[in-house]
């Protein structure tokens, strides 16, 4: 006799385990958690059936080496951020933040309806991977600096710890930029190492007590407007996935940017306030600061469209994009929150 | 012999079919889109075996009766916007937007992150419901106005079609809010029986050609800084759903928020540059009219919180959330916002 054909939903929804491996600790419990959050969501909606455990970085492969081990299938997907590989090539950038940016929703509209995401897997396809937005900071904050900058003059010199482009630009500007693993930032601002060290914002940076040993708090963190955290994943593993388990991946993906967002800005609302309790003093970068390292980064652009196609190709439709989006965020939405702000200002 | 006991598999899938009645015509695509997107998504994730049938307003109750379909089991769910409702009590309109209040991101943070969420539901299962955030305009314009308004003076005896809280407080400032339909606000404004209507954004707005009739377009549209379209669901059929059910819904919702809002973004960004190129006279509304509309709304709150329990208790600590958000936003975001766009006007 014919043996029993297997349900049709066994086919459907098969069994499959995966592992994630994430660029950050636990400690980072938010932007650790967005990882989670997709993943559970993922393993609910599919009735336990598609499984994606979460490490930690450093548990399988450390965590800048997230996109290699998703490349080499030593595991099937990560969670990161695509600039942390702009050694590979400084393209990479573009899909988490580059300097004077796009914002949070500029982000996610480029990304989603205006052709970046398109554009950026196109070009992650040279290592093997694709990359889901998931997860977002909102714009971070200048970093803890151990005196005050009054002036670009002030920064001249100053070591820094900042890498990537915004390094870059911040060298273009005069200041030193240091390499130092999140561990070791503490004591080298305590001792005087360095002079600052951007990290995250107030909630993250509240927790590893940078506000003890380093007083200015500046802001707005111009190198980061709307960070973009990423969910990368193998081609070959995704294109062997059934249909159902592709977008439970792409919607619990974009559940965990909503929620991210959300769960950024309700708990960096009270920990500006807690900061400032203990006597942070907040402070914006001085005009002349911003105008230096906006003038910087329009040379790097020039830099990098004249000497990396991978760039120009993405660089062009997205400044553009920045350009219209700009235009019209100027009009509504920019213009009631400045009411907004400015009644709270007044005391109304 | 025992029958074949049904497969596991077959008990935590089973075959759901609901129906979901639009408050939004199919013209109004991305805001009719945005149930779509969510029942597709649901469709796709549990492998078609929950599915919901999308209908648009009037098929099979009038739009504005989307909440009183749920709530008498005529559908099991809608895609609305609970200000819709506020003729039944005015404690709705904070579900969605209240003049001056949450921009998209707040909204959101509020709702998800800081016990929004749980004081809406609360207050929605008093009409057997409960409610999902699914999408979201972002700020809204101030509407087409046949002449221009210089001052608060040029706004008293204006006909304005405007609805809800909205309407309350132009009319404490000298406007005379209208209730006209969506289809009859062209006709409307084109003969001069109305002044000036309000409808969504750029995008929406053009297509219905308000621009022919009414040439001076107004920002912002200070009643409606994060529109949260929602999702609703009678309580009873909700619960009786698998978690695995649960869980697809409110992922998509929550997918949905993230990619409307997107949408929005990407369409309006070209939609007010196509306006501009038809001669669309874009202004914002003077200060004294924004002045007199925000001691207004505080004037209407005061009132509504007197007489009205169920709005003082979502209220309350609704307006602690926006200060503390404010001033939060103010800091990073806002700066770097307002940085970028003024770089913008400079022409670098």
């Amino acid at each position: 006799a014919a043996p029993l054909a297997a349900p049709a939903i066994a086919q459907e929804m098969p069994e499959i385990r995966w592992r994630l491996t994430s660029s950050f600790p636990k400690s980072l419990d938010t932007i650790y958690g967005a990882a989670e959050v997709m993943a559970e969501s993922v393993k609910a909606m599919t009735g336990g059936k598609f499984t994606i455990q979460v490490f930690p970085a450093g548990e399988i492969v450390p965590g800048l080496q997230a996109l290699d081990a998703v490349q080499s299938e030593t595991v099937e997907c990560n969670h990161t951020c695509s600039y942390y590989y702009v050694g590979k090539d400084p393209t990479f950038a573009i899909g988490t933040a580059i300097p004077f940016g796009l914002n949070v929703r500029q982000q996610n509209s480029w990304l989603y309806e205006a052709g970046g995401q398109d554009l950026m897997d196109a070009f992650y396809a040279n290592y093997g991977v694709r990359g889901f937005a998931c997860g977002n900071t909102g714009v971070q904050m200048g970093g803890w600096w151990r005196s005050e900058i009054n002036s670009l003059a002030d920064i001249k010199g100053k070591k820094m710890r900042i890498a990537g482009l915004a390094g870059k630009v911040m060298e273009k500007i005069g200041v030193v930029p240091q390499q130092i693993a999140g561990g070791d930032i503490y004591p080298s601002l305590e001792k005087g190492t360095i002079d600052s060290a951007e990290w995250v914002g107030p909630y993250d940076d509240e927790k590893l007590g940078f506000y003890q040993v380093a007083k200015f708090y500046y802001y707005p963190g111009f190198w980061e407007a709307g960070p973009t955290l990423h969910f990368m994943v193998n081609n070959k593993k995704y294109d062997e996935l059934p249909e159902a388990y592709k977008t439970a991946l792409r919607v619990a993906c974009s559940h965990s940017n909503d929620v991210t967002m959300a769960k950024y800005d309700a708990k960096n609302r009270l920990a500006i306030r807690s900061l400032v309790g203990k006597g942070v003093q907040l402070r914006p970068f001085p005009r002349d600061v911003l105008d230096a390292a906006y003038a910087a980064t329009q040379e790097l652009y020039a830099e990098l469209s004249s000497t990396n196609e991978n760039w120009k190709k993405i660089y062009e439709p997205w400044k553009q994009y920045r350009e219209e989006s700009f235009q019209w965020f100027r009009v509504a939405e920019y213009t009631l929150d400045s009411y907004g702000y400015a009644m709270q200002a007044a005391g109304k």
